[in-house]
């Protein structure tokens, strides 16, 4: 990026709530790895509750409220999830719920990277694709390319969790990249 | 059926948890078409906590316990969604997500019929076929036919919740037929 | 479209062979409804062999050549697709993947705007999803939006083939409207 | 198998015409595999022409005929297929399409099973998806497991086109003998 670009806001949702996850590993990899320009804040979804369109309107609960300001601050979304049943977990879709309300919707025309990790080959392959349409309703723009599906993940982080996999560094990094240039497009 | 089969025992599951959902209405109209020889339950899922590996691995707590039982027990499953943002909510989802988890997977070699409502054209269509690879990794046994997609619901239930439009009340019915058959056709 | 703007050539391919088709109607409308500075020109397919690798190897035959430069010669593509078993007809595939191929793939960053029509309601929805996935590996960009899904196309064409339904006509209106601007952007 | 079953005969579909193709590769091999009681015969798809509703309505050509008379004589149906663009290819819908219309329709009710080889990691599995959401038009029911996806193909097969690798040919026994278990159990 040039020296005089605007720095890239990224807000990096991991999918899974375990202390041990592989996805949040990932996303903690990528914060690391973002390029120059570019900051990565986690959001917390754990603690959304269900979504239901009476609470809703009765009133955003102040978590909610939280997230979807956090989403609305950034210029792109960065997604990291596992695979639960061929899908992305129902606690991710559940925050995507609460955030694709009126009166603003948060992801419209922004900026989106897909990675996840898991234990077998496929690497969240089914899930990225059924995240990918949800994407359609919710008028995002997800980068295809690079398609970031980080498989045998157990292999792949140490025991503190830090990334030791060098490939799948490049490949995260190549991501964040494609994410900026992507972004300074739909400017 | 034939006098001497055997009940049919289905658990109902509707995918949202407002208090005047069109999918709850149409569970509530399914059970009370349902054919001779089935009862339709419906199961709770909105008291179910977020879905996390570490607090399953420290024991399921009770309402998940209640929840795999009641699938556990049935014949059959009867999924109610709505679509919300091209898929299924965020809280089925994670029912689906507490439920496949082992020492058993209650969804395992079960047959399934699949319905929805929606206020549009397109009767959760995109969520059922979501859905319906979900399925695939839970080796359920969807019912193909009928698909049942009520559009426009806001037209075809009165004001106390019953389903007044005959034409749909005659799609459910074919569809717990149809469940009932599939049902016998692979005990 | 300022008046000072490019102009934007568009390809459009319509996936149905058959002489009355709904969906060649309406590609030959959108052609009439394109905006100022758009021009959209149709792509035949039908006479494209079956993709054969071994046919490739020993040299693209001439019809294939012809279809990838007008593909690569393109601004932007708009497919208009019917739905045959819950996807895009085959033969709709089929110019795909000989475009696909190396040495140059004529998708590969371009615009692209999807429509449909179907005798029934749901009006292509499923073929287009199964579309959109392609596009990922293809590195196409479709809009989001507008989703022009045209149910009931029997009712919308009179016998000459013309569009008589202003709705859709306007749909279609904002389609290429969405196409301009979404070209536009990427430039 | 108990001695006394009736035999199962299978017809098997390659979507790849390329005469080196791993996937007509796996097929043969899959031929071999069968287990006792199954046989599968290899449909030819390479000279069918392009599906056109107006050649339909004027008698279906000899090939089609041949094609549609070969899958109703079917107890069960066999796909082998390719991923070309993250979907099966044209040539395989095609077949689909111009077996899938009156006055019978050849793969309703039919057990089917799936499997595919690709030279990358993922094995064709969007591919494979694709076709499900396909089959649930066709009213045709696809075992679940196991889900033969062969990645890597290109180290799995000697220069003859036999298989050598041995846990592939376990995949394969595998699904031939759930195919043969699904068809009895469905009959």
């Amino acid at each position: 990026m040039a020296s005089d670009a605007r720095p890239i806001r990224v807000v990096g949702i991991s999918g899974s709530l375990r202390k041990g996850s592989y996805n949040t590993m990932a996303l903690k990899a990528a914060m690391d790895l973002a390029p120059e320009g570019m900051t990565i804040e986690a959001a917390e979804i754990g603690d959304l509750p269900h979504y239901n369109d009476d609470v809703r309107l009765a009133g955003y609960p102040p978590e909610v409220e939280r997230f979807r300001a956090q989403l609305t601050a950034a210029d792109a979304i960065l997604f990291v999830t596992p695979e639960y049943n061929y899908s992305i977990p129902g606690v991710l879709k559940n925050a995507i719920d609460w955030a694709s309300r009126p009166p603003s919707q948060p992801f419209d025309n922004k900026p989106v990277a897909i990675m996840g990790a898991s234990m077998g080959v496929l690497g969240t392959a089914r899930a990225q694709y059924q995240l990918r349409q949800m994407l359609v309703f919710l008028n995002a723009f997800p980068l295809n390319k690079p398609e970031v599906m980080i498989g045998a993940a157990q292999t792949k982080f140490d025991a503190s969790g830090a990334l030791t996999d060098e490939a799948t560094a490049d490949f995260i990094r190549q991501l964040l990249t494609a994410l900026a240039a992507w972004t300074e497009r739909l400017r």
